[in-house]
């Protein structure tokens, strides 16, 4: 049995691939999400995509190790049932094992930032590190952890909402009903809302000449801009770099990771966004001003990729 | 081998007792720490309280399975090195390579909140619970993190620095050189001060009855003041409640345990603390409002034992 299969489910696209054991991606396909279409029709979908998958590979389902699934939400401790996902509209979908009927394979569901960051301590950026932490900057912020090389357990559902920790109490609402969660400010919504904000405030800007309009701003503009020596786009990112600095250190004196890896388009931006990141860390982190080493800081590796392949590895290693 | 020797050292006084595996508690003594000696003198008392404690038992110290000791600050992750603690002015100071060369017998260090959450696992307010947070209110915020049923691991030292988590990024200074940990509004050090804050506020707040000039006040005053009506103490414990609500919330989500205990003086509130916090706590829960469910929030049972039961603890368990 060389082959599982992956989903990645998102709130537009359902990915599948089968991936062997080492991290090698076979057949692959997608379809949309749809989610207005309700529970029924998007399980059908994802059943579908496994049975042409193993298809188009010339096996048959039954041989598949099994069906591991990513998904953007909170997840029953067992892996079993997706308790709650917004962007889908589902709440206690008993995902696992009603696609256990259907495929008469295993299945297991975990949270898709959990995925990847299982994804990078195998195969990526995480890699021959014990405890490590991946928070992906996007729509929002995931967040994985991986204590003695393994995922993290949580008792009531799949832990890790490393989004929703407030770093700025009373600060920007949150969708999850808080207010100055980290994901209201290191999100890459957090830095378009920031950059917009800042050409509303400054007609002369060259952050206008990245974008001629507010709807063309997007998590690159800002770094364009800077790198010009633009003064608000540097004070844009200088207060986003703070903020997201602000949240790992938090983290690390929680956990004491050997790296904290970033995840998400904004990553891009590279040396522009990680050396002032490490710089602003550093004194963040208990002790380190006596010695006690702070965490790399380094881009996740696997891209988009990732969620596929640790939603494989739930399988592998279960 | 029924016993083993445990030392819990603070800034003022050391602490020793044998301790069986169950946790039965035999020999004490103590000694005061008066850290401006040095190390080496500290480390002379603390070889000298083990040796005393066996003899008043009528054992050789080769016969105690080994010496736990729990200590105020940052320690290696291999548990060998005190790395760094304020109160005891020590930095780098390999306790236990040094005290095996004293007395023969395997050295075992960890953080003393760290030790209070195992012993709290084992024997105390957590027995039964795979996944635990422990957080001590005292002069400052002390954290302890069990996940699977053991103490979590970090690479580069003892993690769980849980009061060293900021929740409001630009707030009061903190002792770590941050702003805004939760430790400068959630730990009794803070109540006290935003107690003295709203007295001098406030001329006829009852606040004035319980505590006649500001150096009286302790974390018990505004406790006292707001169970007899007066709104200015129900103020200060709301905002005092909301603050530590917040950290817990941020804990929860990343961990998602099945119970928090907290510990400190201040617990002795009772329902007076913990109804409230437990209402505010809820609802900072992620995805609490679709059904998943939030740890208990229980007082810390093993009192000012805990730290000396769990430092003999990492013996028995290594």
């Amino acid at each position: 049995m060389k082959w599982t299969a992956a989903l990645d489910v998102g709130g537009t696209s359902i990915k599948g691939a089968l991936i062997s054991k080492e991290g090698e991606i076979g057949e692959t396909l997608s379809c949309p999400t749809a989610p207005e279409r309700g529970e029924k029709a998007m399980l059908n979908d994802m059943a579908e995509l496994v049975i042409k998958m193993a298809k188009g590979a010339g096996i048959a389902v039954k041989d598949l190790c099994g069906l591991g699934i990513g998904l953007p939400g909170c997840i029953s401790a067992d892996g079993r049932t997706l308790v709650f996902a917004n962007n889908l509209h589902l709440a206690h979908s008993e995902v696992a094992k009603l696609l256990e009927k259907e495929l008469y394979i295993p299945v297991f569901l975990d949270n898709d930032a959990n995925c990847a960051a299982l994804a990078e301590q195998r195969l990526g950026g995480a890699k021959d590190h014990e405890n490590a932490l991946l928070l992906t900057l996007g729509t929002g912020v995931g967040g994985g952890i991986i204590v003695g090389g393994k995922l993290l357990a949580g008792t009531y559902s799949s832990p890790g909402e490393l989004g929703h920790m407030v770093i700025h109490k009373g600060g920007e609402p949150c969708t999850c009903g808080r207010f100055g969660c980290l994901e209201t400010y290191a999100s890459a919504t957090a830095l378009i809302r920031e950059t917009r904000k800042a050409m509303r405030e400054n007609n002369h800007s060259l952050l206008w000449e990245q974008a001629k309009i507010l709807d063309e701003v997007d998590g690159k503009t800002v770094f364009d801009a800077a790198e010009k020596g633009d003064k608000t786009a540097q004070r844009v990112l200088q207060e986003y770099t703070e903020n997201l600095a602000e949240g790992i250190g938090n983290l690390v004196n929680i956990f004491r990771p050997s790296v904290v890896l970033i995840g998400g388009g904004i990553c891009a931006a590279g040396d522009a966004l990680f050396v002032p990141l490490r710089e602003a860390v550093k004194p963040k982190c208990y002790a380190s001003e006596v010695g006690v080493k702070v965490p790399e800081i380094l881009p996740a590796m696997l891209g988009n990729k990732a969620g596929l392949i640790g939603a494989a590895m739930l399988c592998f290693e279960r």
